[in-house]
């Protein structure tokens, strides 16, 4: 187990978006299956599960209205509709994991992240694919939507990436290799700041 | 050879303090072993050289009055004297790397980095010794100073390590391995900064 990472009481917050396709998922395992001290949160959502996504590890599956009651109680640090589709970032979750010393990694949308960047303190990290072109044909790929959810996808993913210069760090996922490199190099470099 | 770095049509400046005996040497010659777009600011200096030194690779040796002229000529961008010798870093070698997509590294007293952040843009990184005891024993088995010049050094030592919150980095060198780790994971991360 590598001791570069982990040396802080309380961990730090880590926002990821990416465009789907861009390989946002594989590269925050390698993360925290390197470093026992990285945690991703875990949302809650509305839509239903993918064939291979497992509860409480991929998402907390919630119905609409026990959402809107978690909405309601102010329990989401954010919380956006994508597609139809309600996600949502547990507050407590997170704080609970930061007070353990772990640094938590959230995946959310650019809707999310722009909400967080006003009230959190967190370093935000966009991800891109080299061209829309490859996302293009890694979503082809996959083979899990139909033709027009995959256009929607698109358009939205362009959306998303021009967005990027709001975050402080971009990674573009040419060589997943080195995006990890990129991804880990910085968790390594804000553990080492200043003023922590 | 890896890609990870070297992206950017102009290069960053790099500006590493470290008390005498932490193994900036050492760490700053990996970085610049490892990545060819790294490059390692050549300071002036009127102190002599040292056994191992080489003109023009550790230093350009050259006389005060020489000295003196370039300070009159506005030639350093940082000028200061450590222990009755004279140290500075000419301007124009800095940014003629930059202007080559070289990152440039600049290892400089805690007197010639605070002049800096008032007037340069760059990524400021402290490294100290885990501590005063294991610098102390690291500095006898060096064993090329008096006891005197020793004790010297460790209280300027102290006096520099108060300055690390000013720093934007700070690595602890307690073992080399991770602190390289830690110094290169830096630079990419500043690579990938948004807004470069």
């Amino acid at each position: 187990m590598t001791q570069i990472l982990g040396g802080l009481k309380k961990g730090l917050a880590f926002v990821v978006s990416a465009p789907a396709g861009t390989g946002k998922t594989t590269l925050v395992r390698m993360l925290v299956e390197e470093f026992s001290c990285v945690v991703e949160s875990v949302s809650h959502t509305t839509r239903s599960p993918r064939p291979n996504e497992v509860e409480g590890r991929d998402y907390f599956f919630i119905s609409k209205p026990e959402f809107e009651k978690k909405i309601q109680a102010g329990e989401f640090l954010e919380y956006a509709e994508v597609f139809g589709n309600l996600y949502g970032t547990s507050k407590k979750f997170v704080l609970q994991q930061q007070e353990k010393g772990k640094h938590v990694v959230l995946v959310i949308d650019t809707q999310g992240a722009l909400q967080l960047m006003e009230k959190m303190e967190a370093t935000f990290i966009f991800i891109s694919p080299p061209s829309l072109e490859e996302l293009k044909s890694r979503l082809h790929r996959r083979k899990s939507e139909t033709e027009e959810a995959m256009a929607q996808r698109l358009s939205w993913a362009q959306k998303e990436i021009s967005l990027a210069g709001r975050y402080h760090y971009h990674i573009i996922n040419d060589h997943l290799k080195i995006a990890y490199e990129v991804l880990r190099s910085i968790l390594i470099a804000e553990e080492h700041k200043t003023g922590l």
